[in-house]
């Protein structure tokens, strides 16, 4: 309809949304096409519905001069990333944008065009939501919804002592990535491995493979959006457990490998970063090779890191076998 | 547990959410005390689910010194109105804080206190959300969920020619609320007044009473938050029709239609003004004796102001019998 270099204004609120918002909701009848007030919700049979916010602005989340679809995506994806974790399938999702300034056609299809392209390898769609404009930083509220079978959600605080620790995929590909995103470039980093890293950061991708295995076999789960080291201590505390990981287990791309040898502050940096938006689950000792075996069908890489212990308190073991500690543990957004 | 007058900084995210927040989420047990990354709702059997979102940020719907128990309490009230507009009744809510600075826990404990008091009155439960610090106005997401019959939301586009136009309660005392709250009072308004007027722009009370009446006779409703007559072509507009209205017939309160009748500018500010949060209901004529006598028994006071056309356009006969025109028919984000 539009041309895609247009950086004409767009006129009004009601325009906006149907001309870009309104076709997010097709497939979806409960959204009324955003004409209605509200929308609906009829819930499967025999599921629960589960529900996550996290919103993102510009300036903590992503870059206000990031491309406007990678914006879109992240903004879902890491709301996706939390149902994922739960072990529910994503169902439909609520999009509150608040401008600065109203942006042009071009930026606004480029953002919309990043919605659909995350909503459909979700599989879910957008049903309501708000545009407003307020002084401050580009934000996007994400409320998204999906669901699990009646009572079947996967807990974060029903750890138990014995269970194995595992990880999807690899940590700190994201801090490399945002390092990246900087301008700051490792010797580590080949320029060949710069795209595929600096993507890990932009377009966070839910493992929502892991949704059977997890429903299986986990006995808990959250997703990893503040630092492994920080969301461990989290899962650990909602559990009244503690846990000890070996650092050379944790999953690192080959460029974070090279990077982590620098120094062990480096390794640090990386168990402590935000953004991963891998899957920290537990698993019952005795069902880990199936969950491993599930994880392998779903095609999820994950990799054992450690165990769930009965006594308080998290301990690291450093490539040199001792104890490492760390001054931050991960992401406080206080 | 901590003395009202306390000043002292918040140290943390978790321990702002456990000692603020957690606690309103007490007798919902798919909340997880806020210990979880996800909520879970169990829909209730032959139910829908109905689910807004609709935040509000200092400088744009309030100000950043009115009493946080007030701040709260509207942007709860705000959503819960359009879910009240749709014939749901509220279950659970989610709610986003982003604070430019981290408040005080005297800040903290009235906004919590104004959450509490809002979520009794209205019968639902804090499940989840997110608190971050970001620059700009402070904001907050509410994310609203409630329930209706299923497959009997009230829809906004599906009012037909020949029904009768209620609203409830009165149209513009927040216009006037919002006079006072910023220090312009007009002769119109005696002093005894000030405070109701006021409260009516602070603490706007859903009509969750007319719940029932709705889903019993309306063909169409919505809430009343960016002007009467606005939010009225809105209706028409979604329902492919169009309305006569007597401005005469439209519900003031005795300081508004004081106000009123100093100038036609006067009026038409009145009707075009937002934070009504009133409903405006169409009714089948057949029905509307019925609708009125249920409202009265659910001591909602409700008033005919005119009908709906097949003729597109709305019509608002004025004072003198002449239609009466708008430059700004309502708010506008954009």
């Amino acid at each position: 309809m539009t041309d895609k270099s247009d950086l004409s204004p767009i006129s009004g609120e009601e325009s906006f949304i149907s001309e870009f918002l309104a076709p997010l909701t097709a497939g979806y009848p409960g959204a009324f096409g955003l004409t209605d007030d509200c929308a609906t919700i009829t819930p499967p049979p025999g599921m629960d519905l589960v529900i996550k916010t996290d919103p993102v602005r510009a300036g903590v989340h992503f870059f206000s001069d990031d491309d406007p679809a990678d914006i879109a995506w992240k903004a879902l994806a890491v709301n996706v990333s939390d149902l994922a974790a739960k072990g529910a399938a994503p169902l439909a999702y609520l999009a509150s944008l608040s401008f600065p300034e109203i942006p042009d056609r071009a930026w606004m299809q480029a953002f919309a065009a990043g919605l659909a392209e995350a909503q459909s390898a979700f599989g879910c769609h957008l049903i309501g939501g708000d545009t407003d404009r307020a002084p401050g930083p580009l934000s996007i509220g994400i409320t998204a919804i999906g669901t699990v079978p009646a009572g079947r959600m996967v807990r974060r605080g029903t750890a138990k002592p014995g269970d194995r620790i595992f990880v999807t995929g690899a940590i700190g590909d994201a801090r490399l990535g945002l390092d990246i995103r900087r301008g700051i470039i490792s010797d580590a980093i080949a320029a060949e491995d710069r795209q595929r890293l600096l993507c890990r950061y932009l377009r966070p991708t839910p493992r929502l493979g892991l949704r059977l295995p997890l429903l299986s076999y986990a006995s808990a789960a959250m997703d990893i959006s503040d630092g492994l080291i920080k969301d461990l201590e989290r899962l650990c505390r909602a559990s009244s457990v503690g846990a000890r990981i070996t650092a050379s287990d944790v999953p690192l791309d080959p460029c974070a490998e090279r990077f982590a040898k620098q120094s062990v502050d480096a390794l640090s940096s990386l168990l402590t970063a935000g953004d991963d938006y891998e899957i920290l689950c537990t698993v019952p000792a005795d069902a880990a090779s199936a969950f491993s075996a599930a994880a392998a069908e779903a095609q999820v890489p994950v990799s054992g890191i450690g165990d769930v212990t009965s006594a308080k308190g998290l301990i690291v073991e450093g490539a040199d076998g001792s104890p490492m500690s760390f001054i931050r543990t991960g992401w406080d957004h206080f």
